[in-house]
């Protein structure tokens, strides 16, 4: 196995603000915590043809792996702090591609806030993968969970939504209608590039009475956090924010509320709050400049319901997307 | 991909005992701070073919995976406290393998005194690799460094070396002489699983003023030790402690020093501490039942070198292991 001579220079450089690194020369990294805050920690992985393409610029595979962990902080509410980084990589990577894969994260640093504290780089006979280990901050106690929703709490959800499941389709030729190339470039950009809602979910702490981030689909999620909270929901379809490319595949092809309802990726976040803060969800949203929609409420009983304009049940029958392309 | 329906029946039931790690039912998991400790957080991946052979028994497979993070804990002088598992897993793996891996985890879990807090489980098309971030409580600013060895200091390591590179030797049928069957399992288990000192770092916080484990051979680990004090080190061959298995290889073909001098996977100890500290060494080894032996003084200067009893240079060329089958 060759050395990769890239890994010093491209890594140590990402971990020059972070105190705690002892500049990535040591055992362990350090880290403290300031008084009364505690520590929220999550790790995501991926590999090449499970979940990307592998032909994809590798900075954006670098930030698709930092971001599916920003995506958990946040729906956490947690404030972004330092993340630990595994990559294992074939022989034949190149330092160039090493480089790029820095610069990926180097440019997600300074846009989330977040260092690298420490890792690990390792050769493979195998494929490229890579875990990340991400570490936040709340306030002691406050943090997002899964299972403080009531019935008749109102369910939103941030951005738009399957928008990546339609990518992911539009990239294996299997969407089945003509896009535009505006639509196109859109539905890719969201494939390839999730946006991790940091900012939301800290907003969310004190107002949401349970969150989590859509990865696996909207029924499913909202699946979990019926089951964490011993609820039920009920989801009008038609309220389903759709992006201008979303809806013009839908328009042709109707199959395709499968991407909106049950698609993966979406990396948005799902709420629900009491009914009497909804102005505040308002006022969230403006500040953010961030689209966020009431898509239900959460109902006595178990399972998830969806339901289209005419009030027949729509539920797709597989709910969710499981990591497979 | 297909499910694997080992994973949560495996994994759950090892994240019961910490609180933090929501069972595994959140997207992140909360750590908390006693006041006045600091976190010592370490990431180690393996991957088959490189750090394993792939025929190991999947307990082993865990165990050296955890261990090898427990020992980065251990070099820090930190008490072990949660641990983050990612694990690439290929298609074909069986349940029953998922299992036995989750068994060996177990195990160590209860050995060690740390608890699974969370973790990603992905399909790889690739071969069985893996990654854990460990985390350990140290009292703020005591944490073992490698930066404090001063000249004069007595250098120590735990246990034996070159035990583990002679016995991946024996595996690979490259060790070119006879050892009996007892020797021969003695190599070969330390090989498949290190010994984390544990007890010992948490002892040496306050005594060694410096320390590291070695996990890629003592001459280029006490080189970092030597590069981050800015000293240099004297080590002394004969003094440097042998199994009674490697004493019999070393007997009979006196190259094999190459594997005390240079080879990986020790996983013992390497600290330095002040010519005043002795006696104190001396009672935490007899506490621990560890033998802990001088091999060297910390010097001014810069570098490592070694003679032999005779007073000549054998200082090794190639001064470490890259992780390589």
């Amino acid at each position: 196995m060759r050395e990769f001579d890239a890994i010093h220079t491209v890594f140590t450089p990402l971990a020059l603000n972070y105190a705690g690194s002892l500049g990535l020369r040591d055992d362990a990294a350090l880290l403290r915590l300031a008084q009364g805050q505690e520590l929220v920690v999550t790790t995501d992985a991926i590999s090449e043809g499970i979940h990307f393409l592998g032909t994809e610029a590798p900075e954006w595979i670098a930030k698709k792996l930092l971001r599916s962990n920003l995506s958990d902080l946040a729906a956490m509410g947690a404030k972004p702090e330092c993340y630990f980084l595994s990559i294992m990589l074939p022989e034949n990577t190149s330092d160039a591609w090493i480089a790029r894969f820095g610069q990926g994260l180097a440019e997600d640093q300074a846009l989330f806030g977040i260092q690298l504290a420490g890792g690990d780089t390792i050769a493979t006979k195998g494929l490229f993968s890579a875990s990340v280990t991400a570490m936040g901050t709340v306030k002691m106690g406050t943090s997002l969970r899964r299972s403080g929703a009531k019935a008749g709490n109102t369910i939103y959800v941030s951005g738009t939504l399957g928008d990546s499941a339609l990518g992911l389709a539009l990239l294996q030729e299997r969407l089945g209608v003509e896009v535009s190339p505006v639509d196109s470039l859109w539905l890719k950009e969201r494939y390839f590039l999730p946006h991790p809602r940091v900012g939301l979910g800290q907003k969310l702490v004190g107002v949401a009475s349970a969150a989590m981030d859509i990865s696996d689909g909207l029924v499913q999620d909202l699946g979990h956090i019926c089951a964490a909270s011993g609820v039920g929901a009920a989801l009008h379809r038609k309220w389903l924010p759709l992006s201008d490319a979303a809806a013009h595949v839908i328009d042709k092809q109707d199959d395709w509320w499968q991407a909106v309802l049950a698609g993966g990726d979406d990396y948005e976040l799902l709420f629900t709050v009491p009914a009497t803060a909804q102005e505040q969800v308002k006022a969230i949203g403006e500040e953010l400049h961030l689209k966020l929609t009431m898509v239900g409420e959460i109902v006595a009983g178990e399972g998830v319901s969806v339901q289209d304009e005419h009030g027949i049940d729509v539920t797709p029958e597989r709910g969710g997307y499981s990591h497979a392309l």
